[in-house]
Formats: structure tokens, sequence, C-alpha cells
């Protein structure tokens, strides 16, 4: 700051002279736009300093399961900040990491024992793509180093995770990024090729193939790992036709490459497990995580692996050479441990078996709408694709995504009390994926205020 | 985890089979060796569970400047935990993340007035490397791409931060890393040629212009950034000389290069101003902090950016796609916002200025010891370079580092109650960097406990 300046206290300069947002626009801060500012949240719902009261129908971001203001993750974040608030996990250990490594192992499916903590998402597919590299090296095969992930994934956004991450419009403005990141398609059936009409489980062959036929495309004495999400997010939510993951695991063990499963939204009781490989019955050699880990109470993120990949650096004597200051961070942990406790003395992932087909058929009432195309997703998380003719299919225009979507729906949905997104990273959807908290009375708030601002937005198409 | 294990309550145990520690070795874990768990924090000292009380000789990692154990912070921590815990600066947000914001901007030198939240150093380094790109491309430059770094300096681990690394051994075997990343030598006076013999100036002058070379080897139309931190940690403690950072930004000037400041460990009072460009009179187009945010109490980090960086995002319109689920946490903001409190109204800064002079002395009487063949730093922050032959400076061959230092040195300092850092990822070190909070005694028992072991190690070479 220049000398002569001063310290604002009015909230909206603030943002507009200092904040940068994250994946944000800031153009309207000159225009006399306002940055909604959140001041505290309880349960399911947020407030504004405008005086509004929010259905987080987000979670944050996928984030908050257990909802927000929980008295008992504060104390414990209370209590582990007195006692031992930082200590690296460099060569040291300290107990929150130790308890919380043992609890993950428990939880995760085969041998996934190893557990290797991060700072979020992004940071764990950095370090599982530096274990895969790494891994295949210490074997005398380097040239294992390509990964394969599918079309519109989002998969962080470090330089690694970036390279992985498979959306053009956030990869190509930070060019060059690391060689040798292949993509597939992903398993949106709405937009399948026609020829797979109602035949989901050809449709999950064929996407699986893709997979194998890149492997033979590159060499599988190139190729080191595929990245994966059990639902796709980025695209607005796509589960796994049935035998999908099947097809994938059987093709990974073909050609000796790392099946990664990137669990950084659907871990944590978003799908109804607490890891979902489990709610898709796959064994992935490395499970990557954060959000609901900690429900955001804590920055947080881990690379669970599998006893085979850490034998190396075990008994082995390697070191991976990899590591994070605030990875493991010791108040995160014991947040972590407070959270998992919530999850189990208030059973949230039964909860979510419970009420998953309540949701779901509370959303598909909006199918009678014209702006709704497909109503897609499972457990707590769905996607809902907006189309502007609902028999063919036919998407918005640029113009009109941005005028309608941009311009008018997110804006709207808040001030009718509604926090979720509305996405036009590919074809546009309303992304939900409430608290695990919720149920029937939030999920009719929700298709209640997605109503009514969907209906408008058909108006002003 | 297979069916039928059972979760041990054994800390060892819990560490050998389920934690993945980070920049470990793990193999001393299958044959007896133990893991030193540290339990809690109090002021300058930390305690281990097997009844140890340890000076905290590093701050953690460089990282807790006001000492363990602040009940104030806690109580922010509760606070904040209870009122919001987690909303994300994804185009919304949050009074803990303005507020620091300004804080800082306020803070940095210069129009350093744009902070962008991440959630630790190497994802801040990422950060202003996918800003330099960024920019330079929204100038129609997109052919500025490559970076510049120093020999033996460490930026973090993600892929983008670690093609900036310029520690082999941390790189080679995670390859490919992200192309364009140049290296240059580093300021290590006590290693310079003999030519610069006595003349810190020139050899600051020589090495600033191997920056200028390298860009006109590579073509200026080709460089986007310069790294650079303020006193290098890896390698051991490498001050700048005079005139160094003043014709460092004269090239960058010239070949219109940003230079970016890493901060991560020099920030928050460790030479004694809260940025450190400021204690050696330059001022970067971008800092990267984070460590002495928060004093590590909770996860965060930062990138401060020049109105100039900016603008093309402001009012430009353009959008910055990148963001980190956690970077900005308000938890985390609202710790880094009571940590702040404690330098100001314990005016640590002025305290590492009145105590940096006696910090010294008293280090360097180990000079008398054969072992010690530079000690070499600034503010709180020392590297004691050890060598074999005090006149001909010969530091030791792979055998002994292993055998005395790593096998030795680490484990009798920590049993004598001192925990520092023995490095040997360059020439062998042993790096102090002290909580801010320290002064007389405790730089007194550093050396009693520093003499004592390098005595010893001295005696088993």
């Amino acid at each position: 700051m220049t000398t002569g300046d001063t310290m604002t206290t009015d909230s909206q300069a603030g943002i507009r002279d200092h904040l940068w947002m994250h994946m944000a626009n800031h153009k309207h801060l000159y225009e006399g736009g306002r940055t909604p500012v959140i001041t505290h949240g309880e349960g399911a719902y947020i407030f504004d300093d405008e005086g509004r009261r929010i259905l987080d129908g987000l979670a944050g971001l996928f984030t908050v399961q257990v909802g927000h203001g929980r008295e008992e993750i504060a104390q414990a974040a209370y209590e582990q900040t007195k006692k031992l608030a930082f200590m690296p996990l460099w060569s040291y250990a300290h107990e929150p990491a130790i308890a919380l490594a043992e609890r993950l192992a428990a939880y995760a499916p085969g041998d996934l024992n190893r557990v290797f903590f991060t700072s979020g998402g992004g940071d764990s597919v950095e370090s599982a793509l530096k274990l895969a590299k790494n891994f295949f090296q210490l074997q005398g095969k380097a040239g294992k180093h390509k990964v394969i992930s599918r079309a519109t994934a989002y998969h962080g956004t470090p330089h690694g995770a970036l390279s992985v991450t498979s959306l053009p419009g956030l990869r190509n403005q930070f060019a060059p990024l690391v060689p040798g990141a292949h993509k597939v398609p992903n398993t949106n059936f709405y937009r399948a090729d026609e020829r797979f009409a109602g035949d989901e489980k050809a449709f999950g062959r064929w996407a699986a193939d893709r997979i194998a036929e890149t492997i033979e495309f590159e060499g599988a004495d190139s190729v080191a790992a595929v990245f994966l999400e059990p639902v796709q997010n980025s695209g607005g939510c796509f589960p796994p036709p049935p035998g999908y993951f099947e097809r994938v695991r059987e093709i990974c063990d073909e050609y000796d490459v790392l099946l990664v499963s990137d669990e950084t939204i659907c871990a944590f009781g978003r799908v109804g497990s607490m890891f979902a490989c489990d709610d898709f019955d796959y064994v992935p050699d490395i499970i990557t995580c954060a959000k609901g880990l900690t429900s955001g109470y804590a920055p947080l993120g881990a690379m669970i692996a599998s006893d085979r990949l850490f034998e190396p650096f075990g008994r082995g004597g390697e070191t991976f050479a990899h590591g994070y200051t605030f990875g493991g961070h010791p108040v995160a942990c014991q947040v972590a441990m407070a959270n998992l406790d919530i999850f189990e003395t208030e059973q949230l992932n039964a909860r979510v078996h419970e009420y998953a087909g309540t949701f779901r058929s509370t959303l598909e009432r909006l199918h009678d709408l014209p702006i709704v195309g497909d109503v897609r997703g499972a457990g707590y998380f769905y996607g809902i694709e907006l189309v502007k003719d609902k028999d063919t299919k036919e998407t918005f225009t640029d113009e009109e995504s941005e005028r309608v979507l941009k311009g008018f729906v997110s804006q709207a949905l808040w001030e009718g009390g509604l926090y979720c997104r509305a996405d036009d990273r590919g074809d546009p959807v309303i992304q939900l994926s409430p608290p695990l908290t919720c149920g029937p009375d939030e999920f009719d708030e929700m298709e209640r205020v997605l109503r009514s601002v969907l209906t408008t937005a058909w108006d002003r198409i």
C-alpha cells in the first residue's frame, strides 16, 4: 500500500481494492455491483450481511457435510489449538495425525492402509500423481509417467492437478503444464451417442474401453495412472453406468496402470459411504480426498494408498521426497476426528441412504419445467441440466448462457434464499450438494426456489 | 483395511502401519526405531511422549513466530469456527478474509495491494506462476512463460512450484515437470569463487548478472518471472550480498520480467520486517507467503500482487481461473488476524531487530569448533555449515553425511533438548529459526546443546 492510503472499513470497498476472489470475475465491483458477504452459518443455513437467511444447497463447496456452527467441532479446534497448534509431519508425528490415519485406513477398502496428509483436494491429486511416477521409476519403469482422465473433469488447480483437469478454459492460459496428460470420454449418458439409447451398460462399456484404447495408443509402458471421480462433478454429476468401474479396474490390472479414485467431493457420505468407491464396488490403488474429511471446518486433505505402493518407501528404505508444511496440521486432524465422530453418532451415512430417494424424487418434480433437461446424480449430490429444447436437448448459446445463467439465475437463487451453483464449464447445470443433515423439508425448499427461478429464467431467454 | 484388522492404540504401531510422514524415511520403524511424537507446546518449548521438554529452535518449520500454546489464538479459532467455519472465496466473501486482505495490503510495499489467499507456501508459488503466465498471455505475449530460480532453492512441492524448486533430489523422480524452469547461481558467498575473495558486492553483482544472462540466452520474450527468497533457506541461509536485489530489480525492469519474492519463510518478522523485501530494500511484483502469517496455527498462504498485475482481472473483466477450496479459510484468516495482533501488541519485529545481533554473536561463539565452517543468516534465521576441514572448507562424503549427520546429529540434538534441522540437501547445515519470542536465554541454550552435540559429532567422523 502506498503511504497516505488509509484502511477502509467498508466491506465492499475492501473486496474491490484488496481481496482477490477465486474463480471470480471482479468487473461488477467497478460498476456498482456487490459481492455477497457471508456473516455466519447455522445448520443448513448461511446468513449474509444484508440480512438474508439462505439454504446452503452446496454445503459451502461440496464440503460442509455436518452443517454449520457445530459447537463440538469448535471445542475440538480450541483445545487442540491450545495444546499443540502446529508441528509438521516431517519425520515427526503427533497424536491427531496418527489417530486420523488409523481411522481413515479402517474406513478405506482393501489394503489402502497408508495415509499421506495434504492441505486440500488439489494437493492430494498432486501427491497421487507424484507417487505414481515415483513408484514406477523405482520399479525401473521410469517411462510410465503419463496419466489419463475424463473430459470436463476437474481435479484441482496446482500445475500437476491442473494437467489432469480436463477443462480447457481452466488450463490453456497457464500453458505449458505437465506433459503427458491424456483425456477420454466421461460418462455423460444424457448426451451419449444415440446408438446407446437406453442401454447404459453398453455405453459404460464403451466409455471404459476408451481408457484401454488410450493406453494402447500411448503404450502401456508409458502410462502410470487413471484419475476418475466416482461420480464426476464438473459437467454436472455423471454417475458411473453399471459395470463401468468393474471394466476400468480390469483394464488397469491388465496394463499395470494405477486407478486413482478422486473422492475430493464424493467421499464422506456425499454418495452414502465413507468412500464412494464402496458405493460403486471397486477398489482403487489410491483414494484422494479432502473437503468432507473436516466438513471444511479446517483445511485438510489426504492421499490414501495401498500397502503395495507404500512398500518401497517403507521396508524398501526409499524416501518419498514430498510434503506440505500444513499437511496433517494437528488442529485440522483433530477437527476431522470431531467431524467423523458426528458422522458416527448421528449416523449420517445411513441418513443419506434413507433420504437419497426422496431427494431424487423431489428434484425430479422439476421435470415439468420446459428448461429442465436432465436430473442426475446419486446420494446427496445432484446436477440439473438446463436446455433450450427438451426434445432435441438443444443447449444455450454462449450469449444466452452469459445473460440468463450467469447474469440472472445465480443471483436470483441467492435472492430467493438458495445457495447452489450455476455452472457452465460444461453444458449448463445447477449443482446441488446440501449438508447431509438435510431432509425432506430442505429438499422441498430447494425445489420451491428452483421452480420459481427457473420458471422466470425460461421467460427471459 | 482388510476385515479382521483391529485399530491399534500404540502410537509407534500407528505410525508404522498407517501414517505416511513427509520427506521422511520410514525404514527405521521396521528395525526397532521410534518416531518422536510431539504431545504439546508452550512458548518456545515442545514436549514429546517420552517426557522430553525440547527447545523449538526451528519454530515448527520456520513457522511458529509467536510461540506455542497461545490462548488468544485458540479463542479466535473457537469463535470463528462457531460463527462461520467454512465458506469459499469463489465469488463470495467473508469478513475475516476481507479484513486480512486489507491488513496484508497495508503491510506490503509499493502498490502490492491485491491479496489472493491459498492454503500454504507451495500453493502461493503455484499461484504466482499461474498469474505470471496468464498476465503475459493477456498482453499478447503468450511466449513469456519460462521462469528462473536459484541453485539449491526450495519453493514447494506441487508440480509447478517443484519445477521452480532447484533441488535435483526432490525433482528428478517426478519427471516430467513443467517445462521452461531455468536455474542460476545462488548467493552462497562462503563457497564463492576465490576471485570474489572478500568482495561480497562484486560477488552479488556477478550472481545477479547470471539472471540477465539466462534471460538473454532464452530470449526476454520467453521469460515470465524470477523467483527468489530474500534470504535463501535451502543450502543453509544465504543472505543477499549488498546491491544484489537492486541489480535484480533493474534486470527485471529492463526485460519486463516479474520479480517474485518468495517469502514463505522470511516474511512476518523472521528477518525483522513484516515483509523481508523491506529488510533488503526492494519492491517485487509479487510476494508469496504462508507459515508465519498464522504462526502455523492454521493452514494459510497468500500471493500478494501489484495493482498492475490485477488490472486485467479487475476493471479489465478477465477471470483469473484459479482457486483453492481452502484458500482464505475463515478460521485461518481469523487466526492470522489474532496472530498479527500479537505481533503488534508484543512488538515482535522490534524485538527481532533488538536481539538479532545477540543471536548472531551467540551462534558465532561456535566458530571455535573444528566442525563449524560458517555461521550465516539474518534476523532470527541462521544456518551453520559443517565442514571436515575449516581451512580448505572440505565437506563430508555422502557416507559421513549419512552416518554422522543423519545418523547421529539430528537425534542427539533432540535428545539434548533442541529441535532444529540438520539438512544435507545442499552442503550440510544446521538450520535455526526459533520463535520470535526467544531472547538471550534461549540463544545460550541453543549454543550449549549445539556445542555439545557438534563436539561429539566431530569425534565420530
